[in-house]
């Protein structure tokens, strides 16, 4: 059966589904970053959401929707990301198991964040292909369920809550904002916002050095991802093929950023803000800061990823 | 003539001054440190106060306060901190002239930020004596006006606003923490929660390397700081009459912590709640996570205070 994407309805059910497991986040304004860019920022800060990222929202309702008897066989995915968080905490707060399959050199920090939240973690070799072996064969003897990070339409509806309550706190917006890595956020919440907002635009924000949306959004075909440097490390996927349909038929523009700026931006935020956020956060920013979007006289919603990063471990 | 503490009743009115200049700061909690700490813990930012510190406050009332004529005359401190921006920033807002005194030996980010908000700095030798002379000799020459950084009762009133906001978000307080430096946060906290709610603890904590005002409060009169090398910046000062005046009739407790667990809880606050914060600001949280505070099933207020930092020399 071919997935599609999920509607405004299913962003709907799973707000309500969700709610009573996820932060309402607060929506940060900045004198600083309106007078640099002449409009209106309105911050949705999931840096502020349970396990520091939006991503728990999609985890949350693709957990919450299995049904039981498939919950109790197991949840799996792989990750070394904020995904991998969001299933392990989900899974627990719904008492089923969780297990991650990580690469064998993924960074202690996030292996040791994943098993803080109760899931089990399985190595493998670090590449894609061990990954989803390794996945697959655990899948054959448990019967566990495999959630995609953003290749899933009820992980793509959890996403789409975040905008979701940005337009309520602030229904005037003129352009709403997110980076893209996978997908799935963008395309959550280019579903919500064209629903609620028919003329609102919906920009997408990418490194310069992950630029396979931007290009894809060009030729009309998923483009995959070349390189796997850029700093923004939540935005080093290739999309799929339910977040490209979302993107190809939702979204006004995908702008790239330099790498030069979204660290400076994003250490910009830390210092006029006071909040910690990872360098995936700062594209949006950045694109109005570079005068890649133009927000003169705009009231703009963008929204903040997540705020895990490694303390020994800046960029600058 | 001598100056008196505020009471109550300026307090209020400091809070209907500033109201239109303020943030009112939003209360963040945080499951992790609940569950560390056996209690339910409160968190006022002040961190994303304007100016990044709860300093503004007790600045903005001040100068709000001053008759026009004397405002004019121009504002004056001396202060390389939290304080100068504050002043620069109220006075700027007012359209009055602010003169910051500042030894020149300061750091340069600390320079630049009193100057992005439109403040006149004058240097001077780097001891407290320079400070002072240097200021006198401004005054003497303008007219302008000294607004002391916590011996003053304006300022004190001012700091008092975020503990009855504290208050109005969560009435139910058993505690309530904040750190000691110069006693201006602590004494407006204490006053507005006396009045509020007679029975609540009132608690102050200090490092142990600056433990000036808790040998103040048990020997019954100022004790100067001994040491200014504290990684908490903000608390390297004595405390003035009045401050020690309140604290002395006011507090419940002081309690001292060490410079590793201000250090260990700074990091776990930036890593958990994804919030910057000065080093000033985890001294109460270290008291509690060290047992020097039982808080087992009690609901504590703390006082986050800034997150002004030098992103290029953190303490880890």
């Amino acid at each position: 059966m071919a997935l599609k994407p999920p509607q405004y309805a299913d962003i709907l059910k799973a707000a309500q589904r969700i709610e009573p497991f996820i932060h309402r986040t607060p929506v940060f304004t900045s004198l600083h970053f309106n007078r640099l860019s002449g409009g209106e920022l309105f911050f949705k800060c999931e840096n502020f959401q349970k396990v520091g990222a939006f991503k728990f929202r999609g985890a949350c309702n693709a957990v919450l929707s299995l049904p039981k008897h498939d919950g109790e066989k197991g949840i799996i995915t792989h990750s070394s990301g904020n995904h991998a968080q969001a299933v392990a905490l989900a899974s627990k707060m719904n008492g089923y198991k969780a297990t991650i399959v990580m690469p064998k050199n993924a960074p202690k920090v996030k292996v040791n964040a994943v098993r803080d939240y109760g899931a089990e973690i399985v190595f493998c070799e670090s590449t894609i292909q061990a990954r989803e072996e390794t996945a697959q064969k655990i899948i054959a003897e448990t019967g566990a369920t495999f959630i995609h990070p953003y290749n899933h339409p009820d992980v793509i509806a959890g996403q789409g809550t975040a905008a979701k309550e940005l337009l309520e706190d602030y229904p005037d917006l003129d352009i709403i904002m997110a980076p893209v890595g996978g997908g799935g956020l963008i395309s959550g919440t280019a579903i919500t916002a064209k629903h609620l907002k028919p003329k609102i635009k919906v920009i997408g924000a990418e490194p310069e050095l992950a630029n396979d949306a931007f290009r894809s959004f060009q030729s009309g075909k998923i483009e995959p991802v070349l390189r796997t440097d850029t700093v923004a490390d939540g935005l080093r996927t290739s999309l799929g093929e339910l977040t490209f349909d979302v993107i190809s038929s939702h979204l006004d523009d995908i702008v790239t950023i330099a790498e030069s700026s979204i660290i400076r931006d994003m250490r910009a935020v830390w210092e006029r803000m006071k909040m910690i956020i990872e360098p995936s956060c700062a594209v949006p920013l950045s694109a109005i800061l570079d005068g890649k979007v133009d927000v003169e006289g705009k009231k703009v919603g963008i929204i903040i990823t997540g705020g895990n990063v490694d303390l020994d471990n800046l960029p600058w």
